[in-house]
């Protein structure tokens, strides 16, 4: 019989954590999600499942769909306002490098996703808390996140104290928002990471990154887990021959990018992540207001 | 007779001052340049007209080609040598969204191109000097500037105490890199601009940004200054019959975008800006030192 996890089960235990939480606040927490009017329909049911997750633990969502060319004005506006506590984008907004800019416009306070510069340079130099206060964890970003809980939940076993110790792992995709943050977080977890992308592959490693001339064949062959997130209809699909039945396979993409076959072989296949993706930027929302707006928190400074 | 512009002779004009502030400095200022090993010929082209450029004027040009995946250290290593003054990275290094993460990593103090993060959004907020010093000025990208200096001297009129005040532009190119900033600072500077890019036409004014219906012909028959930058043989090149005789055109990408016939036409064509960006960058370079480096400068704090 095979493995099973779902992610609706896994976004559940990670919310009822979320509700509890939050149920004891002394106040509300707000989350100011953005959508532009041109906005495509991805993004939209994104934003929707935000909401629903939101009331589901208790936060404040409010969603506003503004021209794309306010967006820079609402976003400052979001960063002044002491009542907003996150701030969330459904990108794509602009769809071009302009998308990179307004990420980086939101304050690090109220970075939801963790993709702005701050958050992410301190993720690959795996520094884990706010600079200065080791009780105040860091932000990282919510689908790389999501991926990492969905393979804790099916099973994959820790070593020598590292959630990933002892793993090799394959990803198929280095994007600076899911790939690149993913091979760093697994890396820093302990993973040996082979990483392909356009440019050729790189292997992560808890110390040092490296470029590597594995083949794609080797690297599948060696892998405990194998993720994609190949968003492109020309990806050779990964075939049940290249993988090992001991395997994991994930897959992030919204294209299939597995054969039916290997997802057969596979001892775990998991084909999304959206829903603790959405748990993910809860979580994440809740982590910035206690790190940088709870009150009570505040009046100790 | 057709106008002329050079843009060495502009470029030589920048680097003579550059050169007299330089000479009555008390140390000398260091210019950290970063290839990495797999750095294709154009950048390696202007690492090299950078150093004869240092050479001119006098600062001090270091040159490092190290492997990708060791730049990151290396940049975070001269943002803390007091004895780097400026650092410019020869991109492209990943040619992936990757690059714009080492952009963002390079101090802004010691940001000579003007792109990360900090200058960047300086510029679209139009906010022209160091936070809270009015006798600093901020840094710009050098490219845009380059652009701008050349309009200049193609003797463009200025109007109501603005460089380009009454002036329709239309630019093709939106990148971050240089056609938005370029949008950007024409449109502070008074322009009205006319901004394509695959993502459709932005109106960019001096105190707003809009959508436009605008069609190519439409803005290109309205245009005194026509620019492009589109690095694609698939771009249709601009044709004498859509542009008037009072028009300066000028072309930064390194493919034609301009018809024979349309060049013959205009009143200047400006094919190129090169050794006015190298001159930029000089000055980007001393104008950091000037503003955050100097020893008479700090010893006043």
């Amino acid at each position: 019989m095979k493995d099973k996890v779902s992610p609706k089960l896994v976004a559940q235990q990670y919310r009822a954590e979320v509700r509890e939480v939050v149920s004891g606040l002394e106040q509300p927490i707000r989350l100011q999600g953005f959508l532009s009017e041109k906005s495509p329909k991805p993004s939209r049911t994104y934003a929707r499942y935000t909401r629903r997750g939101c009331e589901d633990v208790g936060i404040d969502f409010r969603l506003s769909t503004v021209p794309r060319l306010e967006l820079e004005d609402r976003i400052r506006a979001a960063n002044e306002d002491p009542s907003v506590h996150g701030v969330i984008i459904y990108y794509p907004i602009f769809g071009t490098g302009q998308d990179r800019y307004l990420k980086d416009l939101i304050d690090p306070s109220k970075d939801v996703e963790g993709l702005c510069s701050h958050w992410i340079q301190k993720l690959y130099k795996n520094v884990r808390t706010v600079e200065g206060e080791p009780n105040r964890k860091a932000v990282l970003p919510c689908t790389p996140l999501a991926v990492l809980k969905m393979l804790r939940a099916g099973g994959v076993p820790a070593q020598d104290g590292l959630p990933f110790g002892g793993q090799v792992v394959t990803i198929f995709n280095r994007s600076e928002v899911v790939g690149r943050p993913l091979a760093s977080m697994l890396a820093n977890d302990g993973a040996r990471v082979y990483s392909f992308d356009v440019d050729g592959p790189i292997l992560f490693e808890r110390v040092k990154l490296s470029e590597t001339g594995v083949s794609r064949a080797e690297a599948l062959a060696k892998s405990d887990i194998v993720i994609t997130g190949v968003p492109s209809a020309g990806f050779p699909l990964i075939q049940a021959e290249e993988i090992s039945e001991r395997c994991v396979g994930l897959n992030f993409s919204t294209l299939k990018n597995f054969s039916e076959a290997a997802r057969d072989k596979v001892r775990l296949f998991i084909p999304r992540v959206g829903p603790v993706t959405v748990a993910m930027c809860l979580r994440n929302t809740l982590r910035l207001y206690r790190n940088f707006h709870q009150p009570s928190l505040l009046e100790n400074e």
